[in-house]
């Protein structure tokens, strides 16, 4: 078979290929990072890249469909899409900023998650009141063993001369372990002057014995598996204190943005395999990241818990995700088994344990239980309401006695999916927007303070607020073509308006707001402000009546509560009400790490709280119909508004 | 390399090999069996097998090394030894009956152990018995779920709803399983429209799941792993009921008769791996066998619970033994983990159970526990002894409150190890003798009422009783030299009384009891009766004040007691307060198979049982001198012989 070379700008990154594989592929097999959220389907137009050495009007290298996704400015550029786009000969092509993850991009998503060590300290805080308790319970403990050898007095076996050990230094009671170990443990307990260091799990399982004393080098992993963003966090077991940091885009992301896409891809010839290697991948190099820069050796990282969605820990345990999608949306499985990282392939300790925070359904994944964990609701007396705003918009409402759920179908408008000009948070991304009342000129501001490329979650939120403020929009959301300003203007999406012209742009056109836009921005708040109504009815409240409401996810901490709710997206309480607790995925993922007290009480979280499926509800069109409006046909529910 | 074919008569079982291959090792490979009780050392003498075609003062197609083993007349005939005798070009060997294990011999071993059901009948109460207080509890159990589907209203996920099935048939709450089979069930539990059948583990693990009912079909094995013989027994576990038992050689017995041969055979190249095939092998064909002969399915075949000696159960699981034999002599294991058939190799459900019985010591094995759950003395408010005869002779006393152990060293010469005409329990063996006081005539009779080939242990201690009652042999164990017959003669090994002339024999010579062979039984009878009394005296007890004897051993059942104190064997009390139990470290097994409780008490009794070196104690040499006489030196432990 023929192969040709291409090579990807700018990081000169090569790779030789079969003849007629598309170019998106050979991103994934080369490492790059091109954005794909539809999966490779042709239809979101984000994976835009241009051919290099192309002069306007000679015949293409590569053989690519027309999507009509592309301008002709672009076209004549050399532009094509890398998921339709097969390569005929050697090529080089450039990926445009908006299309890539660069470095500068990650630190960036560094920067966005620094609030962690807030939720860190927090965690802290948890472990040091728990320490009273329940003492110092990581997933994975070292305990260093000095055997005293045996006599013809002192004639028990090595295995229960092992056993005898540990309990003298911790009333662990019965412990097991495997053949393959006590097949090793005569030679080694020999070998090793009768000094070895025991790696033992939370339940009770010999792990391994290392020769000598290992006993102050164990660390652990709290990950965050999300859809979009892997959150790799390392803690030092034996003092509890998170150490660093990593972060990078789920490589799957290559094959779609969203869950769905993906099991769906999981359904393709190898798609299954593809998608758990892909995950293992990302979480591998990114502790290899960690391992480096600390100077770790990479069996001195015992255990890992995980949080993510449902479908998310599916795929990483390479569990099949299908009937998450089906009618009536089942996962296999909610309480994940306790794994060696050996069994999936992830590189710390081979012995080393894994273990997954528990769903509570196909929509309520295990990053809602560590975010219930994270935020207390559980364990309160007063009523709260835990919003975790990304894809989909899960809400769980409780107390120390009772807790619901439910997840919003609210589609991905928030992270920049369904938008034109949607991107995810990163450099060059609008998160700030004001809109002048009377020459309607724009103000905004980038993540990075570079040229804008796009309008990420918060800009959109912004942007609706400041065109409704404006009246440039009505309070259903439709685009008043009377305004007197060149900004507004017909697109293909029928009308928009300009927020950034070409000349200031970072790519190659107008940055617009399309009605069409609007309408999915309004269709997503719409969904979940009225999950957070009929999950509130279901228990017999007013959403109003709320006592706190704790806004979760990378996203949420951009969030402007005030603009929030004048759009109607969140409910119209007194606004110290409301807390951010950031990514409660990995930090409540990170204390069942360091505490089994944690760990147990999140397993009885996920047990008690009741899935409640807003699809079956019968009020739910009537409400869904009120909330599609700025901010709700029924201005009673916003007061603050009013006034 | 060469190879050479060798032929092994009468069954004509033919085999390639590489030239300077010895014979021994080929018959391994061509899976026949050669009597080798010295591993191959050429010290025994036992191998003997004959080159066919060979005329006499014709060169041997072989190389043998002269070993002294052999007589002329067997030199001339072409006799070597099997061990010591490499190939140099294609022969044809005859393996003459007392060197092989033939059919027939096998089908003795069975009627051996026939009396095993009277043993079974007794778990069969015991199980009843218990069946009251802790229900019918086999290793696995079986259970069919039929699943009410998931809807919109019942969306537990598939793993939660098959546990939840499981405790609605079970109360056995938390249930866990293995990675690997939650990734089966949501096709399985789909394919088989939600009716599935269970295997779950005593420890609440999900084995696997099966498409349909197949809850009828369930079957365990109870293994007695002997040095010398293994005895598979079938049970169905859902009735309680044996089936069948099936017994055959170990097939580790090519590689030496007694533990410590095997563990030093252990230590040569692949040794440790060759030892755990030969065994894993015999196991496999004995599981064949019961698989033909009663229709069954491999995979219906799901748990097994092995008894046997310390060494054999860490051959059988590939754990190093080498520090059995090594002062202090430790085990690596006494408790052995838990495993999948699957693990090591064994042939029935892949995801089915091996347990095996706890030791105690090194020399104090899973068989001795299994002896004391089977005999009851651990309950009991009398005091107790277990003598266990076989290669070493253990012996347990005890009650409910305590029990205490010892081995002694007595060697393997009730087993026919150690002595010229000595031979196991197998057709043409001499187990009865009677020699006439007046002409010194000798009456016998041999397994099978074929021509004798040799003696076992109940013919040793026949004889040894009778060369004492006519005086033949004075209370030392010396040969009277003056005794008017042709019998006594010089020998090799000093004197020796002839049992059986050349002529009346299946072999090629006399069947001698030598001097060397007296001394040898001596010494044996002497260690166990030594450990008998050193144990009772460590508690503060004599010997004659214990209030019950346990036999246990396959030979045990063929012991004449009252001969057996005679020679001073065992302790002189009343015979009524002894009991034959048979092989109960296979009756014990069978118990734990079934029952949960039993498994419970035996690690309970392995626990409790106080294991006492009897190497150690400064009174062992003084008692063992008192004991190298017949019956003893002290007449008055004996004193039904004064009478």
């Amino acid at each position: 078979m023929t192969t040709n070379k291409i090579i990807f700008h700018p990081d000169n990154n090569g790779i030789n290929i079969s003849q007629g594989t598309d170019i998106l592929e050979a991103a994934i097999t080369a490492g790059v990072y091109i954005n794909s959220p539809c999966g490779g389907k042709g239809v979101c137009g984000k994976c835009k890249v241009r051919i290099k050495h192309v002069h306007e009007g000679a015949p293409l290298p590569v053989e690519t469909k027309t999507t009509g996704l592309l301008t002709q400015d672009e076209l004549d550029q050399g532009f094509v899409l890398a998921c339709c786009t097969t390569i005929l000969t050697s090529i080089e092509v450039d990926v445009p900023p908006s299309s890539r993850l660069t470095k500068e991009q990650i630190l960036t998503q560094e920067t966005k998650i620094e609030h962690l060590e807030r939720v860190v300290s927090r965690i802290e805080t948890i472990e040091g009141e728990e320490k009273k308790v329940t003492g110092h319970t990581p997933l994975v403990r070292k305990l260093f063993l000095d055997i005293s050898p045996p006599t013809m007095d002192d004639h028990t076996s090595d295995l229960e001369r092992v056993y005898r050990e540990i309990n003298k230094l911790e009333e662990l009671g019965d412990i097991f372990t495997s053949l393959s170990n006590i097949r090793l443990i005569p030679g080694m307990l020999r070998d090793s002057n009768w000094q070895v260091t025991a790696l033992i799990g939370r339940d009770n399982k010999l792990l391994s014995l290392e020769p000598g004393d290992t006993s102050l080098r164990n660390f652990g992993l709290a990950i965050d598996v999300g859809t979009t963003t892997v959150v790799v966090q390392l803690v030092d077991l034996n003092t509890g204190k998170v150490i660093d940091t990593e972060a990078s885009y789920n490589r799957q992301a290559h094959h779609g943005a969203d869950v769905i896409t993906r099991i769906i891809f999981s359904h393709k010839k190898q798609g299954m395999d593809k998608l758990h290697q892909l995950i293992i991948d990302t979480i591998n190099d990114l502790i290899q990241a960690l391992i480096q820069e600390h100077n770790l050796r990479q069996d001195e990282i015992t255990s890992i818990i995980c949080a993510g969605n449902t479908t998310m820990l599916h795929l990483l345990l390479q569990i099949d995700p299908s009937h998450i999608r089906i009618d009536p949306y089942i996962p296999a499985v909610n309480f994940m088994p306790l794994i060696t990282a050996a069994e999936i392939g992830i590189k710390i300790n081979p012995h080393g344990l894994v273990a997954c925070l528990p769903h509570v359904a196909s929509y309520v994944g295990a990053d809602i239980t560590a975010g219930v964990l994270a935020s207390g609701i559980y364990q309160a007396d007063e009523i709260s309401m835990l919003i975790d705003i990304g894809t989909n918009g899960e809400i769980v409402i409780g107390n120390k006695d009772w807790l619901v759920c439910c997840a919003s179908s609210a589609g991905p408008a928030f992270e920049g999916g369904g938008i034109k000009a949607g991107i995810r948070a990163m450099e060059g991304a609008i998160q700030r927007v004001e809109i002048d009342p009377l020459n309607y000129t724009v103000r905004y501001n980038t993540i990075g303070q570079v040229k804008p490329i796009g309008i990420c979650g918060s800009g959109l939120i912004d942007t609706l607020t400041e065109l409704l403020k404006t009246k440039i929009i009505d309070q259903s959301g439709n685009i008043n073509a009377n305004i007197p300003t060149k900004r507004i203007l017909e697109t293909e999406d029928g009308l928009g308006f300009v927020l950034v012209w070409e000349e200031d742009a970072g790519g190659s056109e107008d940055i617009i707001i399309t009605q069409s836009d609007i309408s999915n921005l309004i269709f997503s708040k719409g969904a979940i402000y009225t999950a957070c109504v009929i999950l509130a009815k279901k228990i017999g409240f007013e959403v109003n009546d709320i006592e706190r409401i704790y806004i979760a996810g990378g996203f949420g901490n951009y969030l402007n509560i005030e603009k929030s709710i004048m759009i109607g997206l969140l409910p119209d309480i007194d606004r110290d009400r409301y807390r951010f607790i950031g990514n409660s995925s990995l930090s409540g993922a990170s204390c069942c790490l360091l505490s089994d007290e944690a760990m147990k009480e999140a397993e009885e979280i996920a047990r008690r709280m009741t899935y409640i499926e807003m699809s079956a509800d019968n009020s739910y069109m009537n409400e869904y119909t009120g909330a599609l409006f700025l901010p709700h046909t029924d201005m009673g529910r916003f007061p603050s508004m009013c006034r």
